[in-house]
């Protein structure tokens, strides 16, 4: 992409064309400017293929907000749109339109409560609530979904791959994978959801994070083909990093070249008063290599340097790892444990494509209109049942047992106050026989869980830094049920409705069915 | 992102740390200047879980292109990298090292030979050839990866779509389930590989392409929340886009209520002269559904509506929804033909992250580098055969048997002329003992594939226009063997090496396993 095209295609017009018409035809009929209530949401947990996490971490939000902001219809903008052609030949988009787009094409007339950043979060809860005229809340649409779905989808894979790793140190490596500038946004969402560090350099930058990495085969192959060595290249690398020394093994042969000649760098540097970092392995059975690398090291007195593992890494690949660990280090008298506790993992390609489940379905629906001054609930009636959203304004909370551990999210109609409902009563979203009395005394906390963060598109809300999100996302792990957490068949958690939003939601299904020029007549 | 931090975390830093420290390490050797030459290739088709591609499509060198002359290495990025410290807490990078960079920070030493966007490619053939300063055309590694990558992906992914959708209208939906702003990257490969419009508006704006689309199911929710029906949010579309009208039918009831409006609706239009565009079916058995639709539409005499597929769409899918209607169509009197040319299919999520593989494994290998003022051949030696790099400076080229299909990609030295060599030999890459010999009245043309486009940072190459990658695409196609083109396990192409690569080759394993301080010693 050239520079001077940036600003029209990640500007106001990153949007979807059908968005656009339909703001022209708000427009048209008067109803631009209803005040409307979209809730973003996601319909099912990542699968992966086979194994289903059993909870995602929320994130993106920050970033969609500076892009609000940013976002302005500009006249370049406008001269593209006036250009367009209907199948007539005709100007598709009329000049009043235009004109109105230009004076309000910018979100600063938008409100948005959210969940944190950082946050476990699960179907179906509204994770983000948008207010605002009804053809800008709709052209929101596109770039709110396209912000927050990506980097919750990472975050949620960062997170599975950080306690698969036993929350051994992990380095974000997939910037050469990413879709295009797109990378930068999976580096930040990995780094809210579990990595340690990441090798993108740029975007450790603006995010205050040293950068992380070790050196390429290139390196080796370098000196190699210029009359040198795998030798004369770590020796030239760890003079130069005496302090950051960590070598990459297999170019040539992990166990016959590579180690022994890491270990003979290694000795000169700690004659020198340095001690050295680690090795690298980057192909290879990773889980038999770091057996024999561990035996090596320790043989020659390294017991602290970590061992790096890299190369189609994920949650499934670690686990298998550790569990080969487990059961082979002994055969080498190696210690299992202590050969774990000095892993490190570098994760690029599996981590920033959410290997097996590539996107989160995150949706945005339009769950009430304004109506003569009142709130009016909408609905989309959907042949499957699950795809039946949740109607009008409504409030979202998390209700904790006598434990302290996440028991269930419950939505609420905005009105109303789950502590003061005796008992607690949680109706399962769809099934109209299923649902769980809670005496409040059984109960130790019920937390609402969305916050206010823009009002008429003025930002009301302390950004958190990403350490602040981390621990976030430590603590509501922390109190999710281990089974919630398993990284195979989790439990499922409950996401329940209060009965008043249940028997909404039944009055409007039927209303819909039975109203005249709609279904069934 | 901060607008302000785009240039920090989208410039020249857009790279991994390790380079920037293997390029301090290049400098302070002497070897930072040294002419290298580094291939890009991919070593196996995207298997998308099951079934695997038997091409892949080139796209992405020219956004790589842009990126490379806008990227400088800026005062700002001098600081971030001199506040950078060690692991002793030192300054890691030195002052030397980063006047340098301040000079030289840019890609304008740089040479890159290609094979033009829009082709059909195979793995291990070298897709891009970059020559120039060690140091630098090693810190390219990564941004150059990035931007090929995953732009080769998502064109192939849609080439298979187009294929599988039989060459039907196909639009390109997938800006909200994209990685942030790389969606955009995404429907421009989209539309190089396959798709024939994209719904993204700035993204076709800039490509000089109209954006597509239809409506979303909340024009229809807001109408009926506000009093209103169906009928009349169709009636409302009708009005403002009387030749553009393509109703989306599955918010209500998809036989019952959206088609029999829809009709109405398109009655009305024909009175005024207009002739609808068609329906949208986004939900259930898309197959099923279109056949009823056809029936509804036909029954009305509107056989020229066209109906729009939408909804987890891929080729798999696609396949099996094109085999059932020609199964289920006869039993209800609609043809399964001439139902099949009236369908149009919109492609979201499972073309923009290229859903079942999510990554092309593209790498950049060093394979040469000067050495007092010649070539020599680099290689990695690695525990898997298929890794082991071709090495040298090489030449590739597409031989095309008699009836004009490609026969093979064939890799030889830089200075061979395979049209001159009778027979001509074709060695197997791995293999020892499998070679092919093929007389030259066999073979109906030699065409070389890589062209200059970059000489000293200098663009010498006439940048095509997307409907030129485009014939291209489909020029290539045609010489494949059907056999090469099927969607689930395709003929295996041939990429082979001429006998003088092969024997360097082995000649270059045998010195490096020999080599003292290298691997068996």
């Amino acid at each position: 992409m050239k520079p001077g095209e940036r600003a029209t295609a990640e500007g106001f017009l990153f949007t979807d064309e059908y968005q656009l018409t339909m703001a022209q035809l708000y427009f048209r009929m008067g109803m631009h400017e209803t005040p409307a209530l979209f809730e973003h949401f996601f319909r099912s947990y990542p699968a992966y293929g086979m194994h289903k996490a059993g909870y995602c971490i929320n994130a993106g939000l920050e970033w969609l907000l500076d892009w609000m902001a940013e976002a302005r219809f500009r006249p370049q903008d406008l001269e593209y749109l006036r250009a367009q052609r209907s199948g007539a030949g005709e100007q598709l988009f009329d000049d009043d339109f235009l004109a109105w787009l230009s004076e309000n094409g910018n979100f600063d007339s938008v409100s948005l409560q959210a969940i944190p950043e950082g946050r476990v979060v699960h179907p179906n809860v509204p994770l983000t609530v948008v207010e605002g005229p009804l053809a800008l809340a709709q052209i929101l649409e596109t770039p709110l979904l396209n912000h927050l779905n990506y980097q919750s989808l990472v975050a949620t894979k960062a997170a599975r791959i950080h306690r698969a790793g036993r929350g051994q140190l992990l380095l974000e490596f997939g910037l050469r994978r990413g879709q295009d500038k797109g990378a930068n946004a999976g580096a930040r969402a990995a780094l809210i959801g579990g990595a340690d560090f990441s090798s993108n350099v740029g975007l450790s930058h603006i995010l205050g994070f040293p950068p992380k990495g070790t050196h390429a085969h290139s390196m080796v192959q370098a000196f190699i083909a210029l009359g040198g060595t795998e030798l004369e290249a770590f020796q030239a690398y760890a003079e130069i990093y005496p302090d950051d020394c960590l070598l990459l093994v297999d170019t040539v042969d992990t166990l016959e070249s590579g180690i022994p000649n890491a270990i003979r760098v290694f000795e000169g540097l700690r004659r020198k008063g340095h001690e050295p970092v680690g090795i690298r392995l980057d192909s290879g059975d990773l889980a038999y290599l770091s057996i024999q690398a561990a035996k090596q090291l320790d043989a020659a007195g390294f017991q602290d340097a970590r061992i790096v593992l890299s190369n189609q890494i994920d949650e499934l690949v670690l686990w298998q790892i550790i569990s080969q660990i487990e059961e082979e280090a002994p055969l080498y008298n190696v210690d299992p444990e202590a050969l774990i506790r000095r892993l490190v993992y570098g994760v690029g390609t599996r981590l920033i494509t959410s290997r097996g489940q590539s996107a989160l379905d995150g949706v945005y629906k339009l769950v009430a209109i304004c109506k003569d001054g009142a709130w009016a609930p909408a609905m989309k009636i959907s042949e499957s049942l699950e795809k039946i959203i949740n109607p009008g304004h409504k409030a979202v909370w998390r209700v904790y047992d006598q434990r302290g551990k996440a028991e269930a999210d419950l939505l609420s109609l905005r009105e109303e106050n789950p502590r003061t409902m005796e008992p607690l009563v949680m109706h399962h979203p769809m099934e109209y026989a299923t649902r769980r009395e809670l005496e409040q005394d059984k109960i130790s906390e019920i937390e609402p869980l969305l916050v206010p963060v823009l009002e008429d598109g003025k930002l009301v809300y302390e950004l958190p830094a990403i350490e602040e999100m981390r621990s976030r996302r430590e603590a509501d792990l922390g109190r999710l049920d281990p089974g919630v957490r398993r990284i195979m068949n989790p439990h499922i958690y409950h996401v329940s409705l209060t009965e008043s939003l249940w028997d909404l939601k039944q009055a409007l299904i039927q209303s819909l069915s039975l109203k005249p020029g709609a279904g069934g007549s």
